[in-house]
């Protein structure tokens, strides 16, 4: 086997256009992926584990990370911080292993300033009128927080050139395949193993 | 649907390596893939049939082809010539269907500077152990000729960096697999779309 760092696989894309169903699926049958934990200040919900919906830390523990340049993303959201720690990731994709890091678009943007060899997927609904369908559909928004999305999607859709790949995400099925092609071909880039290739031959003259 | 070219891809590789039979059998299952047809000025063999092998060309039409950049490279091998005509592959393109173009590395270098755009992908044989197995077993070249090709493969090799994918062709059907995912991800690459993803969603405001 030929030596590389693993993937770095950042899914994003706006509110109901399906990325969180799309990993859920991807890492049923991928079990070698690793998903990104993230670490936030609020506290965890019943049900939720430490270390595996997320890392429960302190405010104090959060900013000193901040301040540290721990975090490969982080934000506030009213009063709570939520945030990608880097020193994990980093451990993982250096063993080789791939890592799904599933976030909204403001968060990507942030990990693409850091680490740019990751592999940027952009999740789109088939239409702007399933897109609202959907968000509809989930029951749990006021008629003006739809309005909000919506409008707000439209404007997401034009950062998608900051993006490697697209996934026009009418079937989950179809969906998922498409990225496990897309983490495929990028295990068969030439790129991503350097002189390693070339090595591997050289050995054996 | 969304608008884009078709993908012109290059499947080049040492001798040996089992490009051709990655080609052949990725064509039986993908039938929407074109086959691009090369050009010679050789005589037909029993059985090769005009625009299906070759279209086969006289020396003073080739030369002159050549003279108006006709080609998307070619070579002269002994007596005769042989060479990628642009015109109908670049139609094909233009289509959005795309091409598949099996090629030594000389041509595959040509075809590299004037359509850099295409995706170029590397057959490498297991080993080269097996490399020359392989030519061994053809059992058409003289000892003299399996040492000149098996010394070649490995200066081919380190052409590599060249190439957007490499496929270690260890199993046939695996190494159709890898290059029908290269294609499928290749499609959803942003940047194939220019601006047609943003404007589908624009029409729908």
């Amino acid at each position: 086997m030929l030596k590389r760092k693993g993937i770095l696989l950042v899914v994003s894309g706006p509110s109901g256009a399906g990325k969180g169903t799309i990993c859920k699926e991807l890492l049923k049958s991928n079990d070698k992926i690793k998903l990104s934990v993230s670490a936030t200040t609020r506290s965890p919900r019943t049900g939720e584990v430490e270390g595996v919906n997320y890392f429960f830390i302190s405010k104090e523990k959060f900013k000193s990370m901040i301040d540290n340049g721990e975090f490969l993303e982080h934000a506030q959201i009213y009063d709570n911080f939520y945030g990608t720690p880097k020193a994990s990731i980093i451990e993982t994709l250096d063993k080789g292993q791939d890592v799904l890091l599933e976030i909204e678009m403001q968060g990507a943007k942030q990990i693409k300033d850091v680490y740019p060899e990751g592999v940027f997927i952009f999740v789109l609904p088939p239409s702007l009128e399933e897109l609202k369908n959907r968000i509809v559909g989930r029951g749990t928004e006021t008629q003006e927080e739809i309005e909000k999305r919506f409008s707000c999607a439209y404007k997401e859709i034009n950062l998608i050139s900051d993006y490697d790949y697209f996934i026009f995400n009418e079937d989950v099925d179809t969906s998922v395949k498409e990225v496990e092609c897309i983490i495929s071909s990028e295990k068969n880039k030439v790129s991503r193993y350097k002189n390693n290739i070339i090595e591997k031959f050289k050995e054996e003259l």
